[in-house]
This record gives C-alpha cells, structure tokens and sequence, in this order.
C-alpha cells in the first residue's frame, strides 16, 4: 500500500523467478551492510537467488552495490597499472607468491587482498603468517607504502572493505548458500573491483579438488566473472586450471612458503612444474592485461625472463621484510621450522597413480593442523603435506607416496585415512589431466553464459 | 565428518532436492521449538522446501513432529467423538459460530482453536471478542469445562500449543514463504491434530478472497491436508467452497456475530443463504465423520434440524456465556454495537454485477478497523460492511450496494477506493460461480495429489 520497498516483497519477487530492479537489489545490499534487514530475511533471499538464479543485470547490480557498500581502494598517483590474480580456491596453490612478485618485476603494482584456509583449501594469509614478523593487517596507508617500494603488497581484507560481502558471505556458509555462481561471482568481483584494480585474471579450479566441480559450472562462473568485471572497466581474463591433485610438491602452510622460495630462486624440481608453468602463464596474463606485453604469449616470456634473472625473488623478500617478515627465515626454507613429526604414507600396492579426491587430501592437510574447523583458530605454521608423485606416474608396492608433517603424533591418523581413501592406485597407465583447461576472455565470454536464468 | 546431525547439511539436502530422513526433519522441529536452530537457517529451509516442495513423507513427518512439538489435547473421558472445522481463511466467513453449536447438539463435541485477523481475512478470536465479555484465552481445564457443558467451546491457541507452528510460522510471514502447499499444510493440520480430533472437515476457499486463488493449487493442498489427517488417525475430508464475493451479508467484527445469531434464530435472508447452505453442508460432514450420521446428506438432514429446532441457538448462547460472554448483548444483535458512523457505497453505473475482488474487499473491511496491520494491534468491534448484493444480481445507477461502517469518518476513504477497484459491474447477465467447488476425501484424494515433488 506503500511506495516503501519492503523486504518480503523483494524476496518473494525473487522467490517467484522474477527480476529485481536495481533500486530493489541496492535496497537488499545496503540492509545487509548496515545490518537494518534481519538475517533470516537475507537467508531466504539467498536461498531464492541460489534457486532461481540472477539475471546478468541483477549480478551487475549486486556486485556493483556491494563494491560501493564500504571503502573502496584509490591507486591513483601510483604511477603503475594495478593488476591481480585471484583463484577460486585449491591444494597446494602457492601461485600468489610467484605472479604478485614477477607482475612488480615488470612494472605493475599488485594490491592482493587474501583469504584465510576454508574448508579443504589453503589460505594465503595462514600461509603468509608461518613467515615470523609476517604482518597481514595492514593499514591502507601502510599498503600504499608496500606497494610504492615493492609493487606488490599481499595483505588481509580491513574490516571496511565490502562489509555487504562480510555480512552475506557469513549467513551463506551458515544456511548452504554458498555454492552459486551468481553469489560467488558478486562476492569475488565485489572485493576485486573495490580493490581498485585496472586488469584481474582469475584462476579458476576444476577437478576433484575444485569447489565447482562440474566443468560446465565452473565455465559458467568463470564466463560470469569475465562479464562482470569487463562492465565494470576491470580488463578481466579468467583461466580454468586442473585440480585434481595438488599444484606444486608442497601443501600446508610454511611448506608451500619454501617451495615457493625454491621456484623464486630458480628451482626446477620436477614436482614443481605444473605450480611453475601455471604461475608464468597467469602472471603472463596480468602482464599484458596491465600494458607490458602486446599479448599473453609475450607476456609469458616476460614473466619467466623476471623469474630466471632473480628480480621476482628480490620483489618478494623486499615486500615480506616490508610487512615484517624475517626474511632469515625465508631465505632458510625448509631448514627453518622444522615439523617435529613426519611419517611416509607409502602405496599398499605397485601400479599407475590413475585418480586423487584432491578434496580430501586438502581435508587431510587442514586436520594435520594446516587449517582450522572453526573461524578465528589459530594454525600450526609447520603442518603439511609433501607429494611424492604426480597423477600418471607408475609406483612401487611400499613406495612413500607423500609425507605428512604434524606437531602432534596423533594428528596423523585422519589424515592417513583421508589419504587411503583419496589416492588411486591402478593397474592400467593413465595420462594426466591437461593443466589449463580454458582461457575465458571478454572475446568469447558468450559461449559460456549461455544457460540458466541468467540472460 | 562426524554423525551429529548440522543444521546446514539438512538445509543444503533440501535445496538440492532431496527427501530428509525422519531424524532430520524431526531435529529441525525440534531446533524450531527449543529456538536451538538460528531464524537464518530456519529460514533457508523454509524457502528450499517452498522452492522445492516435500514428499509426502516428508510432509507426514514434519505434521507429526510439529504436533508434538509441544502439549497435546486429550478429549478422553469425554463421551462424545470430537469433530471440527477448520477454514483457510476468507471473507465474511463465520460457518464456525453455526456449525460448532449444530455439531454440538447432533451429540458431538467440537474443540475449536481459532485465529486472529490475518492480512485480508477476519479471524474468528476477534468477532467472538466483540461480544462484551468474552473470553477466547481458557486453560485447558476451563476448556474442558466448557466441553463438558455444552459440547463446543471456540478459544484460542495457548502457547504451549505446537510451538514449532509458532515459531515457523512467524518467519514465513517475514520470508515470503507463506503460500507453499506443504507448509501451509503442516501448519494446519499440525495444529488440528494436536486438537486431538476424530474428525476434520476442511473448509478450503477458491476465488479471488482465497489465499490460494489457483483452484489446481487449492484442490492440491485440500488432497494433502486429507491424506496427511487420514495417516494421522483423524477422518478428514476437505470441500472446496467459492470465495469469490463475501460469505453472507456481513464483514467484519460484532456485525458477523448478528448475522450468525440470525441464521441460529431461523432467519433466512437471501443474502445469507449462500452461508447458510455452506455451514450445512460443512455440519453434515462433520456429522456423518463423527458417526452420527450414515452419510454427508443424513448429516446436512440432521444439522438442518438442529438449527431449525433451536438447539444450536441455545447451546451457542450457553457456550458465550461459559466463556465469559454477555448473551443480552449477544440476543440485541444488529441493535447493539452501533457503528458511529455509515456510510453506503453506491454504484456509478447500471447493469449486472460481474465480478468482485473479494481479496480487496477483505482489505476494505480490515481498513475500516476490523483487522489490524500489525499483530498485537486492538481491533474495532464496530467496523465492518454489509453487501446489499451478490454476484449476478440487476444493478441500478445510485443503488447502493454496500454500506461501510467505522468509528471515525477518516476511516471511509481507502475502503471507498477499495470497492471502487473491486466491484465490478457489466453490461452482460452472468450466473454466480457454484457454491460447492468439489469434495476430497479419503476416497478420491489420490486424483489430485499427482504433481510437483510429492509421491
């Protein structure tokens, strides 16, 4: 009876298939950051908009309400183009520690604003933490300075940034509304586009240890995020990369530090490839998104020229001592913190790695001490896991096929259980899966948004 | 990990379309009761399940588990079957003031646990309250008291009554998740059962002042409300009866309580035949379910007779009086609770009276001050309306087909309006849709429960 937007009305518009106008979904987001719609009318929204999706006009909105609902960040008089990586989400993905330094090297500026471990994946920041001294809260004054020396920065999310993302993303996990494209999309692109950014390539995960796991949902995201952040004025390229078994040797949090410092210092441990060849093509891409290379291929070559002559490597160890990090310690990798227990998991029988759940083997690293079971938790810095094998190779009945490394003794034994239900030994040899799966650019985009509601 | 059952995995089962265990939904009512399951997950159910609807396992369940959710009424030692009736709500609806004395008097006893005014429709609690003195909150023993004397007593829900319903039922009114069949179902006959009733005859509206104005949908809930009642030990039938005009002549508060003393007293003004009849036919069922009668038409026989002999008179006065109630003021009808104010509406055109918004009707009605827009909110026992005609009838320019009447003049505009909207006068004769739409039974109530998830 009244011109007032009320609530109810928006969530049952939604509920039944309709489309929210812009000042409707402004309405929803402002509530939901100043907190003046209860919580159990934000939850049926979200369950309504995970059920019947978002139109591209809705997602446009919603993200853009939810970008502006706190402060955002202004990199201008910078002097370089700001770039960044974002990944949906894995094992072992230490690619951050490689591409913020190399896109630095080149002459871009990465403000990453990371995460912490949720539910099997690894979080940046725990990792970042395992570093002594290592300082992820940083003020936005104190960023500018990081990034003004170093060009790359690697922070936490301050608490006025996205607050919209902060209230929404907390009921998500809590009422099983977390895994829509549609949501996840505006709550990445919300955060991306208030960092401030010129180009973004996103790294998202396919394969058993994905949060999408169907291929198809995953192009759908990925093809979402490429719209959404193009329409925005963020040059956006999102990459779909393998995960079905862990990127790199290493996964845990000091561990992936150190193997990423091998990588910095030249290293080529076979184990490492697909970690190094992933980190050159994505740091390729934000290299000639941000200017520096008339295309991705070029762009690629830079980046592994500003591995190979040791400028990535001097940009990290600047940006870790320039946030307080001891880079002693660093530079010591994996003498310094020391598990104070290790033991082999070894293969029960001889044959081919055919498969890996990579979900349940990050489980097994997060119960080794590397993650946590409930927010706020403190992490073991010295919790991991090392792979001995890649997907494909042949094993020996009684081969260690990776090594766990845990403060506690009586850590290892759901972990040795996840292990002995995620890795597959078979008798038939198998090939890998290929690394990169899909480039998705704002070329060709549109082949991949055709489905659902979204139109 | 662990074979505790989360909240969040029942949630994400339900949004996936999957059936939950009894075990599961059980916990979930429980979580509701106890207030141990938070309003935002509460409420991701409640839109999963309205999204996605129920089996009708699930459907039994959740009935049964809300029953019990609190204490439950027991009749025995009474010496009569209990029977009742239960509307889902409509316009000048007050079949309860005849066909709970008519019941009475065929030998039965009829535990009535009524509502309030809800959004457009009056509600039974507040019509009996504008009869000086009457009281709708009794203890259970009074209640039995009143049984006991004069085999009907009309009251309140108290709050140890299914606090499941309570709980839920408040949420979907701030979530947009009022109108899905399954729940409007488990609320109902949750409700109904914990009545402890050996009959259920189920007053279910179609047209435009139903809640559900699909008739599919209507006929559809009435299946289920039979099915789940029958498994539940309780014969039920539900009637789809026409809601497309006002019930009767009267709307409102104290104005309803006249026309049923009218019919109670053998009045048989055309205008209250359609009222008339329905209750009959609706006491005939509840008569013949009860075992005291072969059939429905033996029922409606004896129920006719009930109220033209004058028993169901006298035990309706018996009952306000037990309960509090000033039975001169009752005997005073019309004459007693002047309104300060009338006020006719009038028609601009000649013709025939085509069609009526009776949801917009209702609407009128509550504005004048018979209902309220917030719970808790006192409501006018003088306000209300009198149709002067009914659908299909000859309408002259100037003829006034209604009369409002309020306690303040203020009150008159937005209903005016209202009826201007809703009223619809044409040039070509229609016949007014049939009274009796169809009756669902334990028989045919198969026929109409082939659609959506249900099996």
């Amino acid at each position: 009876m009244s011109a007032a937007l009320h609530s109810v009305d928006l969530i049952r518009k939604k509920r039944d298939g309709e489309e929210l106008s812009a000042e409707e979904i402004r309405f929803l987001v402002e509530g939901a950051a100043r907190e003046t719609i209860p919580e159990e009318q934000l939850s049926a929204w979200l369950m309504a908009a995970f059920l019947r999706g978002l139109t591209l006009g809705e997602l446009d909105t919603l993200t853009t309400a939810m970008r502006f609902s706190g402060e955002v960040l202004d990199h201008s008089g910078l002097g370089r183009k700001t770039v960044d990586k974002h990944s949906t989400g894995g094992v072992g993905d230490k690619t951050s520690f490689l591409v913020a330094p190399i896109a630095a090297a080149a002459g871009l500026a990465d403000p990453m604003i990371s995460g912490r471990a949720l539910g099997h994946t690894g979080g940046t920041l725990d990792k970042l933490e395992s570093i002594p001294g290592y300082r992820t809260q940083l003020s936005l004054m104190e960023m500018r300075r990081v990034l003004e020396q170093c060009g790359a920065s690697i922070v936490g999310q301050t608490k006025n940034l996205v607050p919209a993302d902060r209230k929404l993303y907390a009921l998500r996990d809590r009422t099983a509304t977390v895994e829509s494209p549609y949501l996840i999309c505006a709550s990445i692109m919300s955060k991306k586009l208030a960092a401030g950014l010129d180009a973004l390539v996103i790294d998202v995960k396919a394969g058993s240890g994905a949060f999408l796991r169907d291929e198809e949902e995953a192009q759908y995201l990925a093809a979402l995020m490429v719209a959404t952040g193009e329409r925005a004025g963020t040059k956006t390229v999102a990459i779909l990369t393998d995960m079905s078994q862990p990127l790199g040797r290493m996964a845990g949090n000091w561990v992936e530090i150190a193997e990423s410092m091998e990588l910095l210092r030249g290293g080529r441990d076979p184990l490492s490839e697909d970690l190094r060849e992933i980190s050159l093509l994505l740091a390729g891409w934000m290299i000639h998104l941000g200017g520096k290379a008339e295309n991705a291929e070029e762009g690629r070559a830079l980046a592994e020229q500003k591995l190979v002559d040791g400028s990535a490597l001097r940009i990290f160890r600047e940006m870790v001592a320039a946030q307080g990090g001891d880079v002693q310690a660093l530079d010591a990798g994996m003498e310094f913190h020391q598990p104070r227990f290790r033991r082999d998991f070894c293969a029960e029988r001889g044959g081919y790695f055919t498969s890996a759940d990579c979900t349940k083997i990050g489980w097994a690293v997060q119960r080794l001490g590397a993650g946590r079971e409930r927010a706020g938790e403190p992490v073991e810095a010295h919790a991991g896991l090392e792979m001995h094998v890649k997907l494909g190779a042949k094993i020996e009945a009684g081969q260690p096929v990776a090594t766990l490394f845990a403060q506690e003794e009586a850590r290892f034994a759901e972990p040795e259980h996840l292990l002995s239900e995620a890795l597959c030994v078979g008798d038939a040899p198998v090939t890998a899966p290929p690394l990169i799966r899909r480039i998705i650019s704002e070329e060709n985009k549109n082949m991949f948004l055709k489905r659902g509601s979204a139109s």
